[in-house]
């Protein structure tokens, strides 16, 4: 039950000219920042927008007549689903794909635009997973699951060819880590062409479930999680992936959830591309630690579906952390003119003013007091500062 | 006073190495879309994230040791200040940015990153360019115009040899125009090269310079613009890009702010693109219009500059429009429990609430209501409307 580099040469045969070879780029930009020459492997230009289309069609085009004919069934409400719906419909397999019942509509959407049939079932993922596998059985359906399968860790291996092809000088390679098939397949690549090659696991410190099973020799899974990489956040290695990333990746490191939204939003906003928060976690590390790695060093992005919500919700934290962006409360008299006075003051040291919310009632307010709540554009933290700080002069009681 | 192939091919010697060989991909997506064969060209994806370098790069080649010992000026808050700085700074050429007092720090502050002087002046553009003009003659600065200048035109046409390079098949070519350069000089190329390339310069509904200008013949200034697509509102076409527009583009095409809007979310949905609003005109065209081209059609994402607020505007404005988010105002009775009572229709109808602010007072409301301003996520219009149903049935007054 191990993957080697002839299964991974056998998936890239078998996936040519059906997924895309992703671009691999220089990025001057990140190389800046760090000091080191990055380059970026694109899987977030996959049509589907990740690397699973790899592994899930390298264990489609393995299967039986019988079992196409069949059917496939997985549970995912993520880039697999994507992946293996668009596949399987290219290759006329019938695909059922599960998906927890509070699973938001985009996503079941962009599922069956790729033509699968999706059953919403169970309070959550496990649940949900469960009933796949029950009712896979059940149909006869054959269960295409996310890692913990060879075709598939050897399909997303292929990514780690193309990167060897495209960089032949590469150092270290960073891989986002969940289940652990992406790095357990480009380890595996990486590792039997170019030995000296150093590839390094990214997890997300609130899912980091290899930390502990890599220590205890086998997957040991989490008692929770907690990360809004949703594309990583696995609670157990799988069998497969550990034993190969326990061979082949020289070391697993986290990233918080403030180091994923920094480096999204440094890849939005400098790079130009959209990544899904686990798409940046390779990223992340290369800006927690610029100096550490060598180089030239290869960050994977492994994907780029992210929630537009989300999307929203980081470039504003971006923004308020980098004191872009400045939101506060401020207790003006309830008189005529006393909100223009304020906007007034606020014009002078050149605070763009983005939304004003008036407050009336408060428990600590004084009868001839109204509270205004602004969000404001700003230069900088010294300028957030300044901008409070004449406030607090002119006699305002201002908050953050 | 016109540029030739000749000139362009010289400037792509220039420029070769120095400016990004932008990548040029095939659009699954937008191909999907709009039934046809659509191809991007990322000049986004330039270093300072536009196509800008092209002509910057030949115009300070072009200088003489004297000239660029005196150093130039430019008037720009934008894409053409990023693109002068990193070049002058490369060679060695002191260079100055003047640009309006208004300007947001961000622009000022990515300008001076690449190692210019930038200058506050003018209460608006028109003054800025003023005051750099008579400021440049002063100090024996060369002037660098963003598109009035052969240099500059010849060098945006390096965009276009590419093109046709990377696809030789190609059909239409639809590219941003603003003051024209970058349509000059690719039409001029792509026209030389091969006659009957189709060459379609698309500009913003609010600010469509040439489309008077053509019917008279001569540059004609509009008298007022609005447009959220910055990078192409000017408000008269340069004289030298007129010419070569007026001989070698087939048509001027304009489109509105929705579409804009729509073609910028659609990039960074689907194809996980960023681009400012003026680098997506040309899929906003292939949108409005996807039968109206030859094929396979270019589509030029001239640049990728966008203010992190505003794209945060086009994702919410977008959302709502996909009515994948609604805003709205309920009345509830001002007791215990009443907006628990809300939220749990709402729960029931499966809409996800992203925000509740609570409003005690308003001109019309009865002195035992409270008005509450929701937004909640939704799953297409006919859900949005189900929602706003509901409330109404159970006897909320609800306005959107």
């Amino acid at each position: 039950m191990s993957v080697g580099l002839k299964d991974i040469q056998a998936a890239a045969k078998v996936i040519e000219g059906h997924v895309v070879r992703t671009p691999f780029m220089h990025s001057r930009t990140l190389s800046e920042i760090t000091g080191a020459q990055v380059w970026l492997k694109f899987e977030n230009h996959q049509f589907t927008a990740s690397f699973k289309e790899r592994g899930a069609l390298n264990k489609l085009t393995s299967l039986t007549a019988a079992e196409r004919g069949a059917g496939v069934i997985a549970c995912s409400a993520g880039n697999h689903a994507q992946g293996v719906a668009y596949h399987a419909h290219r290759l006329g397999i019938p695909a059922t794909i599960v998906m927890p019942r509070a699973t938001p509509f985009v996503k079941v959407e962009q599922t069956q635009r790729h033509g699968a049939e999706v059953i919403l079932e169970g309070d959550g993922f496990d649940q949900a997973k469960a009933w796949a596998i029950e009712s896979g059985a059940k149909r006869g359906l054959t269960l295409v699951h996310p890692y913990d399968d060879e075709k598939i860790v050897a399909g997303q291996g292929t990514c780690g060819l193309e990167i060897i092809e495209q960089c032949p000088e590469v150092r270290t390679i960073l891989v986002p880590t969940g289940g652990g098939g992406l790095t357990a397949g480009i380890a595996t690549a990486a590792k039997a062409l170019r030995p000296d090659v150093h590839v390094v696991g990214v997890q997300a410190e609130g899912a980091a479930a290899f930390l502990q099973s890599l220590e205890e020799g086998r997957p040991v899974p989490l008692p929770s999680m907690s990360t809004m990489a949703d594309g990583i956040a696995v609670g157990c290695p799988g069998e497969v992936p550990f034993e190969a990333i326990r061979k082949n990746v020289d070391e697993i490191i986290t990233v918080n959830e403030e180091s994923l939204s920094r480096a999204l939003l440094m890849l939005l906003e400098r790079a130009k591309l959209v990544v899904e928060p686990a798409g940046a976690a390779a990223v992340a590390a290369m800006l927690d630690h610029p100096h550490r790695f060598r180089t030239p060093a290869v960050a994977v992005l492994s994907g780029g579906n992210v929630d537009p919500l989300l999307l929203m919700k980081v470039i504003r934290h971006g923004l308020a952390a980098a004191g872009r962006y400045l939101n506060f409360t401020a207790r003006i008299p309830d008189l005529p003119g006393g909100l223009a006075r304020l906007l007034g003051e606020l014009a002078e040291v050149e605070a763009n003013v983005l939304d004003v919310v008036h407050e009336r009632t408060s428990a600590t307010l004084h009868l001839d007091e109204v509270e205004v709540v602004l969000q404001v554009e700003t230069r900088g933290p010294d300028h957030a500062e300044r901008v409070l700080g004449r406030l607090r002069e002119c006699g305002y009681t201002v908050s953050e």
